[in-house]
């Protein structure tokens, strides 16, 4: 069962996430994209591994996420991905050719793995445009996957203020 | 019949009123609101009219959209309008007196309009407010328009990751 | 009764705040957290109250908004605040300590206040991720804020173009 659960910035979407993956009793592996950057990222991520229950694992994967998922995924496991747009920014960051390829290889895995896979995203398109070119290239690619990976999965939630309004 | 499509960028706005206009063997006139000012627009425009059936005819009106709904609707026709944040902002270059006048008449047109007439909008509002005065005067115009369209039209939708949320 | 409207920039939240204010033949008083700080903030409050009731009286209060609240809330009393995030973007420049003391007011207070109180709070977090780091804070912070304000109110109305969306 795949689940696209998308919000905005401090939205509550990743402890939305986080209350269906420790739901069913499943065996939770956390799936951080994030690297350890700089000093503020390396904060975001201490405070949000505090605030996960011990009993779950963590894999650290910024680029290759459609091989993390398959090698993991199974039934029983409930697979947490935190998040897919700090994923795309690491796959816009590698280059255009590792960004098609990883981006098409996630839409063809989706729908063939097993246990349960949680995907938490970003939606950043409702702001007002922004003037540098990267940002608006951010903005156009971050819309494209949310929309690809909404079609692709079989529940989508849009979180505001930690409630969840269901899409799909 | 008269439906306001709302969405952020990349939303699937543009795609969903696709989808609408298509659906009911209607006679579809595109009315493109973009002005071939640059580069990146060039490209935008080329590939969404790639996108875009063959049989539909395309309509281009930066700035007199009200007449020119009026000269097109008909009873067996949809008119899609893609979009209105970018005809407000081909306003906001035009003048205030511009701006106030057609925005008036494509109130009171919308009401008296026969056939179908399917509207997309971008929501920019719900992001940090913006340091520059244009960028907060211009947020706040299409606000405004939103508003004041979302009150005249019979049926409003908002889009996010392609799919469509029933506002009205 | 508490009530958490959300929304973005010109959303139509202040004024779908307002009508459920006028509706039940409550005692209205306006608490504004607006300082009269600058021009453009002069004319948006002018306006504003330009557009409310004569019948209703208006508080300013830019920080001690549960003190205020506790002051003024009764039965028959309907306090309608508006908004949070300035109130947040008045605390943040009154500094951390005021902050987290206000903050924890505020929620400490909510569930036990009579009467029904109005809350109009802005959504900032679905745009692009700000340059400004003090801007990030702010996100961060509005987004935190909305969500235990969320959790401590009985509704929460989400508004896009004057359209109410109830997640709560």
């Amino acid at each position: 069962m795949t689940h696209l659960i998308l919000g905005g910035a401090r939205s509550g979407k990743s402890r939305y996430a986080e209350q269906l993956a420790g739901e069913n009793g499943l065996d939770v592996i956390y799936v951080a994209t994030a690297t350890m950057g700089d000093q503020e990222m390396i904060e975001r991520i201490t405070r949000h591994r505090a605030d996960r229950p011990a009993g779950w694992r963590t894999i650290e994967e910024p680029l290759a996420l459609a091989a993390t998922l398959q090698r993991h995924a199974a039934p029983g496991h409930c697979l947490l991905v935190d998040c897919l747009t700090l994923w795309l920014s690491n796959l816009l960051q590698a280059g255009d050719t590792t960004l098609d390829q990883e981006r098409e290889r996630l839409q063809e895995a989706l729908p063939h793995l097993p246990g349960r896979i949680l995907l938490v995203s970003n939606e950043v398109g409702l702001g007002i445009v922004p003037d540098n070119p990267l940002a608006r290239r951010f903005r156009d690619e971050a819309g494209r996957l949310n929309q690809a990976l909404a079609a692709a999965c079989e529940h989508v939630t849009f979180v505001a203020a930690g409630l969840p309004m269901q899409l799909k």
